[in-house]
């Protein structure tokens, strides 16, 4: 039996993504409802890390060959990048991750230990080569935008950027309504596709071990999920059909600081080498979109929703106050929608409207006293309400990232 | 003798963007005081196309071949073009431009005249093989991301659209402080580089020389300028050194909306071909960023500079109230950044603050009193003013992306 709340399924339903065999397998367009949605949760993630004291970069999906031999990936993940491309006698490729072009970034100034922990954030595009017969939907694809960061930092540091990343993903999930089903810390397995550096493995495990048992949190350790420079502490959620995936990862990498040579001039004077703490709290959008559409059954929380508002005028006769109503939303940065007459009864607008979480009904009445009378997404009913000081209660909530609806109680 | 506001120097020298010979020629990454300035730029420009009722998408850099040979692009572009890709049997090939995939997206839904004009805009990356020896700065580079957008609409509505994408562009100059040096209309030259079909490339330059004729701007034609689907509206701009090039522009299209077989149900029942408006309003980041460097030589408007208070502590006694100061700035969405007595003297760092538009001492009084001695871009210094009342002006202005520093005049 298909999953009722399958994301390809209700991905194309709602006009959320889709694909198209011109463009290629693996490679979905965001149509704007979608859009929208990816748009406001890359924002989202953005302000949260800047107020984490992140800063952010743009670095190319492209890199030289060279890159990715000294960064390791060209010996332990080839197979899974795309084929380089010859320009002019130059081999350059899509990048299968963002770590080795932050590492330059980080490489092309000189630091002082008075600048650590920095910590490089990007929303950046990276490429993966699948095989085209496991491609679908938004969890198995070839182009990844993936809420990426590094944190050069001292050793001494490592511990508590672990430890604030793991409550900037809770955080995160708690305002996106996201449940992690598990924690894992991912070790190496047999199997030669990892860096060997015996005592590198040793260290940067004990380093998340540490974290995960003063964090409190249960965790299982899996070995064979690691990265191939190094262990991870990965935050597992589950589908509708109970199938796992990785959506949030803390990692620390000794690996990458030693391949690119990096350093930074401690209080000594001296040159020494940072550690590398690689962490995504959403993970890609493309995976964190299609989890939050299962999860939510495409009823998203009311900030991160496509409509926010359905403004449904009982008549023509309330269309100038709808339009109105609609353009104040516009104003406040809340995404209106007006389904008049036109779009059927009031009963099939409502319906139509299911997934909005608010729908503003306009009648003569309201329209007469500036009130709208508030549905919220359920079907419960409010008594109409003056349009200012719903706006401002729903602006506050959606301002606040709250998965609550507002539900006509003072403030 | 060298450019006093060449972008590559001023670029490197306030740490906006670099490149990397690990990276690649022609792929900058851009320094977190240069992914501010392109950040906010994306944001003012995605906002002020919502409020004009375009919609976005995303869609990704990699199209199949067979896209670009319907678009034409292979057979009219193709030197310009990445190097195809084998994935496994398919050839895929880094986009040169975004029109075909908004084709095949508008494609995938049923239309109808009731939706139309239908505005999709996106910023997207597009990928061009320059040979490495012109690549250089922001302007010359093999990774351009696009501030694009195609208008789905029937061959009516052209001349209005037309006319509101030269309005948008107007509005942004003045926001940005950018003087446009021309309007050129862009025609066909001489050559095999252009589609053929004459009726087609009338009609489209009829249009566009009826809009540039209403609009009361002063333009030239200039043949061999044309894009290889329709002529074009160019907006030039010169650098420094006077040399021009194209920032902005405004397309029309009979070409593509044909080869793809889009169309939408008109009033009548009946299928009808619609015309593609291409327009841009910044152009590329890339060249945008390029020219607002070289236009105010680094000293950026308040809204759009990296940093845009320097918050400036007479001495440690005073950092608490900095910090403060600081912390309220961010909660304003202001960018601010603290210089403190370690720094050097408060000469040193009103120098070394000379880009920033507001530069906020503390000393002891204002420290006392919560206030602020504020000192504008340029030496001007104003009277000590309460720290609320000053972020309120500065908040303002820097809403209303005003290119007006706040002189402390009453608003």
């Amino acid at each position: 039996m298909p999953d009722r709340h399958d994301h390809r399924r209700l991905g194309r339903e709602l006009d959320l993504f889709d694909t198209d065999p011109l463009i290629g397998a693996g490679l979905p367009y965001w149509l704007p409802d979608g859009a929208a949605v990816r748009h406001t949760l890359e924002e989202y993630i953005r302000t949260a890390e800047r107020k984490a004291g992140y800063r952010h970069v743009y670095s190319p999906v492209l890199g030289k060959r060279e890159l990715y031999e000294i960064s390791g990936h060209w010996s332990h993940y080839s197979e899974d990048m795309f084929p380089p491309m010859d320009l002019g006698g130059e081999q350059v490729v899509l990048r299968p991750s963002l770590c080795p072009h932050h590492a330059v970034i980080y490489r092309s100034r000189s630091h002082s230990y008075r600048e650590l922990p920095l910590r490089m954030a990007e929303l950046g595009g990276m490429y993966r080569s699948e095989l085209s017969g496991v491609l679908g939907g938004l969890t198995r694809v070839r182009s990844i935008h993936l809420n990426d960061a590094h944190i050069f930092c001292t050793l001494e540091q490592v511990a508590e950027e672990a430890r604030s990343a793991l409550e900037m993903i809770r955080r995160a999930y708690e305002d996106l309504g996201i449940t992690a089903a598990r924690y894992r810390l991912s070790l190496p397995g047999p199997g030669g596709k990892y860096v060997a550096a015996p005592e590198m493995w040793q260290r940067s495990t004990a380093l998340l071990t540490d974290v995960l048992d003063r964090s409190g949190l249960v965790y299982e350790a899996v070995e064979g999920e690691a990265a191939f420079y190094g262990p991870k502490i990965d935050v597992q959620v589950t589908d509708g059909a109970g199938r796992e995936s990785t959506l949030s990862t803390v990692q620390v990498d000794f690996h990458q600081p030693e391949r690119f040579d990096l350093h930074y001039i401690g209080a000594d004077g001296a040159k020494h080498r940072p550690v590398m703490v690689h962490r995504s709290i959403i993970g890609s959008v493309e995976r964190a979109v299609a989890h939050l559409i299962e999860q939510h059954g495409g009823a998203f929380p009311a900030w991160l929703a496509p409509t926010q508002l359905a403004v449904l005028p009982l008549s023509d006769a309330e269309r100038p106050n709808a339009d109105a109503f609609a353009r104040r939303c516009g104003e406040l940065g809340l995404r209106a929608e007006i389904a008049g007459p036109e779009r059927g009864t009031l009963g099939a607008r409502v319906r139509e409207s299911r997934l909005v979480p608010y729908q503003a009904v306009i009648g003569a009445k309201e329209a007469a006293d500036d009130h709208v009378a508030l549905r919220l997404r359920g079907g419960r009913r409010l008594d109409p309400a003056p349009a200012d000081e719903v706006l401002a209660r729903i602006g506050a909530l959606t301002a606040a990232h709250s998965t609550d609806l507002w539900d006509g109680s003072p403030s």
